[in-house]
């Protein structure tokens, strides 16, 4: 059994926490998984451990790594979990891993998040994507998809998803196989029938779709509320618009 | 103009600040609503301020007081702020008002939150039930509905929304009159065709509804996935489920 590690100043310890950062990310190319749901979701859908930290009591990380017996595990006191994990109440383990390569559009309902800045609801729509089987694209200014915030609002479902990085200043060509249904606020359609693959066009928080991107799509849908003076969260309007196009 | 309170050892400041405890909220039936659109929407619905903290740049706020001459304002400076609030990046003004009065069961849609503990899962289902215009009754178990985290995720949805406390230990006989539907997440209808006003009954994040709950349902309703490997967020569920039943 090797030593528990107790200090922050580590060099292992350092290069985990310094993935807290988007820089570094991508810089490494690699990612940092947090908690024994991502840990399993990961390791399930085949990604490779290259570090594990752990504490002494985390029994199950322990066993679950005598598949990989080239991984080395660290031990680290609590406090040292605490300190490089980025949730408030970070549970064991915490794993770096690649960060799985980006894909290429195909012939698929797809999510397209058009500057989504809250990490919460990128990961939220994540997870509504990946239970009803769509793939998500994203454009340049979107939040970083793969950070410990996304992740987590992700619950494991960053694993079986399909990433799309996409740049609408580009044109949609890539979209031309699709029908392009953009999310509006007020005086879209309630309802469409789309034939083909659809790709959903969701806005950011602050601000929704610009008229640039509306004029891309095909479809306006708009979801019917009581007052139009009330507003749905951005993940809850995608997860909606997901579920009335399945 | 008043001077600027430069210090978080003023009592005015220590009291407001107290207000991000459950129990302070509780015992002074008052409640802290941060930033200026939450500002707004309190007073737009005739909600009085007792005690307001802004900083000296917030014109709006000092404008919007004008109407409420006894109201005095706190010039609070940007360190103050931040340490009073709940938020990670405040914004002026903060705002303490008296905590809505909670109400009775009604014949009307009414979504029913039964543990949910997560206040910003709370907060958008509000927000959710705000927007198509239905009640939201919750457990002595959930999270306060009225704390700053729950109140940022309701997005001004609170000062719109019609709360109903329920204790379902006590039985059901104030659901008597409503269809009452579970949300379970295998096994149940797809589609609900419900006759009045709908009780839709929502689990915890962590384990979703007890089987006494379910039991006191005429429906259980299941949002079909892709895969039943798959989840979705608590409040992605009962928005999607009150699309559904609108």
């Amino acid at each position: 059994m090797p030593d528990v590690i107790t200090s922050t100043k580590n060099e292992t310890v350092k290069s985990v926490a310094r993935l807290k950062r988007t820089k570094e990310r991508a810089r490494t190319a690699s990612i940092l998984v947090e908690g024994p749901n991502g840990f399993t979701e990961a390791l399930d859908t085949g990604m490779e451990p290259l570090i594990v930290l752990a504490t002494e009591d985390d029994a199950a990380t322990r066993t679950r790594l005598d598949d990989y017996p080239a991984v080395a595990l660290h031990l680290v006191s609590p406090a040292v979990l605490d300190s490089v994990a980025d949730a408030v109440h970070p549970r064991s383990p915490l794993m770096v891993v690649r960060r799985p390569d980006d894909r290429e559009i195909r012939m698929h309902n797809t999510v397209l998040l058009v500057g989504v800045r809250d990490p919460g609801n990128a990961g939220t729509i994540i997870r509504t994507a990946a239970a009803f089987g769509w793939d998500v694209a994203y454009t340049p200014d979107c939040v970083d998809m793969w950070s410990p915030k996304t992740l987590r609002s992700g619950a494991g479902a960053h694993f079986h998803t399909r990433f799309v990085p996409i740049d609408l200043n580009e044109g949609v060509e890539a979209l031309s196989a699709h029908t392009v249904v953009a999310t509006v606020v007020a005086g879209g359609e309630t309802t469409v029938d789309a034939v083909g693959p659809i790709a959903l066009l969701i806005g950011s928080e602050a601000h929704g779709l610009d008229s640039e991107h509306v004029a891309m799509a095909a479809h306006r849908l708009t979801i019917e509320m009581a007052s139009s003076a009330k507003s749905l969260n951005v993940a809850v309007a995608a997860a909606i618009a997901m579920h009335d196009l399945r």
